[in-house]
């Protein structure tokens, strides 16, 4: 086993018993996070009903969260793992993408953090990857609401 | 109330206690389909603890049926509802897409469904709008293992 996602990178942002909520360096989306299962499993049909009821928790705990932090108007959630299929042995690891949209640009820690297709699809290909001091400010925001 | 999604323009390919299944015309990604929340509510922190439940049930029917149908190799899962953000007064409706991934084309009626960004993000340009014939054949195959 090599899996990448069960060896976290960063320091969780708060855990539940089954999620682990991690912030991400690329802010494109102003409190942007990343929900991992705690035990390596591959996908969505491999989930228990207590980790679907943790889910349930987690989404309600999170979306509060970012919501007091930040006040963004609405959520896109995402679970692929896309890019394990590009190994020759796939190990895909259920995460999701939490991207938060905003219809108004969101002041902080001297940027401005913009959403330019909100109403529309994300844009991958819009990066904002942030400072550890800017990571910091913004984690101790969520926090403070966690 | 204006609900477009609380009206359903297509029979559901099958329902659960809180979902239903829908097949959808643009099959670019054979055997996409929409899931929706039988009752307008519009983030995933308003659903209870039995509509997780029914919805892992949900996952757990329709990968397999759709496994059974067309062998794909995984599948894409994404909640966004950012359309009903370009409303004046938006009112989203929970709903989810699930995208099948394929590493190899599948024929089908005649047609190769292929995907070319397989290990990729999803691309929504390619579109692949099939003719009433060809949805009676994928939702029959479908139907057979639901």
């Amino acid at each position: 086993m090599s899996c990448e996602i069960c060896k976290p990178k960063y320091r969780p942002l708060f855990e539940t018993i089954f999620w682990r909520v991690h912030l991400v360096p690329d802010q494109a989306y102003l409190g942007r996070c990343v929900v991992v299962l705690k035990r390596h499993a591959g996908t969505l049909s491999m989930l228990t009903a207590d980790e679907w009821k943790d889910f349930g928790q987690m989404v309600v705990r999170i979306e509060l969260v970012i919501n007091k932090a930040f006040e963004p108007d609405m959520f896109n959630w995402t679970c692929m793992a896309n890019d394990a299929y590009l190994e020759e042995y796939p190990e895909p690891h259920i995460h999701w993408h939490i991207r938060p949209r905003y219809a108004k640009p969101v002041a902080l820690a001297g940027i401005a953090f913009e959403d330019p297709d909100f109403g529309k699809h994300y844009d991958r290909e819009r990066k904002n990857i942030v400072s550890d001091d800017v990571q910091r400010v913004i984690r101790e925001r969520l926090l403070h609401y966690a």
